[in-house]
């Protein structure tokens, strides 16, 4: 069945939704649905319900409640992929294979590294898109949140912001051709559920040496991802995968 | 350092290692290396050595090896990812980060909800694209050796060829839907290093119930990836990520 997102606003009471503007479109245009037609409805606290459409308007349609649902997929970890700016489009990958996989938030940083510059105006142009990748994502992919996009931070902010999460810990690529590694299972053992994780990722070319002893002073460790080098774009990609497979399919 | 997966015709000798086509226009023209520079070759066979540059001639280079490498970066285990043809270019996504996160063979297949039709004239159009994807992302992750790329298999021919694997899974999504699902760990903690394990997974749209049968009776179990949907290109990615978590950095 067919998920929307739909903001706070549109829950006109514990029975009855409305849906207008894009998601509107896509329900009576692109899907065809009409009254009598089921969706299931996501509130953006995480709850969903399977809705039935009552009533088609002008540019909105009234939807009714059948049924709460409680299944939740969301990841019982809390993790934050903090990404600094690659060339090309390859954020947009990182966005969007990053909810598939559970993803909570991203923060977006310049690292020294980053050949892209954004200024604020360039970032704001973005933020629709990106704001559009997470959510179609979380609706293909059965989310119950759609993750948080930051727009970009400097590398001095996104320190400021780190001392809030439980975990703090940066992907380098020293780590893996190292031989005496710390392995991702012993960081992930010392993890409880709801505990927040930051896991910042440098852009090609990875973190500078600067860059590299601020983190560590702020009390970040580093981790490897396998031993292979993986490029910038599939370092999330790997977390990810590797901190569901831990919490979720592991026994 | 740069590295080079260089046939097996162009290793001369024990000592010596001759460089053409590609490669040498890569070394003298992009990365200005001559007489004197060092270089990483690879040997199909998996065998690395560190190399000098010791003579530049018109089309070849020749160089000298100075120290063998024995280090491996290469999954412990030999999984083959069965990709059923995905929409667009979402197959280069697949060779590329399937490369990256360690997989030793790639077969692509026709699915009955495959919307692109290949014919044997396209395929071996493609066919160069693909080793020049592969043999990329291998030097790009240090990998030892470089995936195989096997042209577009039909249905029947994948479960012919699927006959020599000693594991054969395939994604399913109604896998990650059940209450009753079967954990990826406990397929995993049956294998054992230097087996070869098949994981086949569907197009845009997953596997029609035929093939969903046809698998069974083959001898396939099928898996969840996590509880969430990923889409088709993603499945492989977090396959080889949580197999590389669980054999890599698992203890």
């Amino acid at each position: 069945m067919q998920r929307y997102f739909i903001s706070a606003d549109n829950w006109i009471s514990d029975q009855q939704i409305n849906i207008d503007g894009d998601d509107f479109h896509h329900i009576t245009r692109v899907m065809r649905m009409s009254v009598g037609d089921d969706v299931i409805c996501n509130h953006p606290n995480g709850s969903a319900a399977e809705c039935v459409i009552v009533d088609v308007k002008n540019d909105y349609l009234v939807l009714s409640v059948k049924a709460w649902l409680n299944q939740s997929v969301e990841l019982p970890v809390h993790v934050t992929i903090a990404q600094g700016l690659p060339k090309g489009d390859k954020i947009d990958l990182v966005l969007q294979k990053g909810t598939e996989l559970g993803a909570a938030r991203f923060i977006l940083f310049q690292a020294s590294r980053s050949v892209v510059k954004w200024d604020e105006k360039k970032a704001l142009k973005k933020q629709d898109r990106f704001n559009k990748i997470v959510k179609e994502a979380s609706e293909q992919s059965h989310r119950n949140k759609v993750p948080e996009v930051e727009g970009v931070s400097s590398f001095q902010l996104l320190l400021e912001k780190s001392e809030t999460y439980n975990v703090k810990l940066f992907a380098y690529e020293e780590e893996a051709k190292s031989a005496s590694f710390t392995r991702l299972s012993s960081i992930f053992n010392e993890i409880t559920a709801d505990m927040s994780v930051l896991v910042c990722i440098g852009p090609e070319g990875g973190f500078s040496p600067d860059e590299v002893n601020l983190l560590k002073a702020a009390g970040f460790s580093s981790v490897r991802l396998g031993p292979r080098i993986l490029r910038t774009e599939t370092a999330s990609l790997y977390f990810l995968s590797s901190i569901s497979y831990h919490f979720e399919e592991l026994r």
